[in-house]
């Protein structure tokens, strides 16, 4: 495991009891962090071909910025439901309890663009899922999927079968 | 005016009738554009001795971010209310209608270490005045603040006397 894992907050109880929070801000506030968790994925998907970073609102904005500024492509937002001003695909997905939906512009990426998600976090896989989905309905091929945390046990990966998933820090219980 | 505006979209009517919303992901997703955004504000902030730059959720997380990368420092993220999972400090500002929070992470800056904040949008200044007395709450030293977008016709800088206020594309009219 990289020693990113080191710069991870363990936040008891949250967002409610029994839930071992693993609080990304105190890797990000670290410059030498920061740099690092960027540059492993650069030079994952340096010569993927990559047209365009999507990053999943609001923590994959982080990374998937940077990471984008990097690469030297452009940025699309993916977001939760109503926040995108123009025309929108949405796509629903489950949560714990009840559902929720994300959105892409229609007109967000150009036919055949090879495209790079992230999201800091890779729990049930739900979330990352409707937002492959997403970037199909608009026209773009998913070349990869990146994380900066993965939560092993909760077997996201298997939900995303057929994506290349890659992530930098996994934990393997909670 | 910098050509930026060109790459912004005019989105009549959102987020209700009467208002042209100013989106940014036409610009973000341009790769020229959005290095040329962030090139912009590095040729300002190189040199000001920045230690962290703060991003305001969540679209302030996205250029935020990439100019971190860029100038070398880490990343500490505003959130609204409940999102922040470890002891925060919270600002409340007033809405239109009603009122908002935003939290810092109460250990997120050591004292005395000298912040950029950003957010994409200058409006009435209200969120970005709220930014400022965390920072000061936690220890920090405000040394400027950046925004993709300001209205001017809100005079959200004359909320924000006293601050170094930069932003990249300006409209004088809505």
């Amino acid at each position: 495991m990289s020693d990113l894992v080191s710069y991870i907050r363990n936040v008891p109880d949250f967002p409610k009891k029994g839930i071992v929070f693993r609080d990304i801000t105190t890797l990000l506030k670290e410059p030498e962090a920061f740099k690092k968790a960027v540059a492993t994925f650069y030079e994952k998907y340096d010569g993927a071909k990559i047209d365009k970073i999507i990053g999943v609102e609001s923590r994959g904005f982080i990374l998937g910025a940077a990471l984008a500024l990097r690469l030297g492509v452009g940025f699309v937002p993916i977001r939760k439901k109503g926040k995108l001003p123009a025309e929108t695909v949405r796509e629903e997905y489950s949560l714990e309890y009840g559902k929720d939906s994300i959105e892409i512009h229609r007109d967000a990426l150009k036919q055949g663009e090879r495209v790079l998600i992230h999201d800091d976090l890779l729990a049930t896989g739900g979330t990352m899922a409707a937002a492959c989905k997403l970037v199909k309905q608009v026209g773009g091929t998913v070349v990869g999927l990146c994380f900066l945390v993965e939560l092993n046990f909760l077997k996201g990966r298997d939900r995303l079968e057929g994506y290349d998933v890659f992530s930098l820090i996994q934990y393997d219980k909670e």
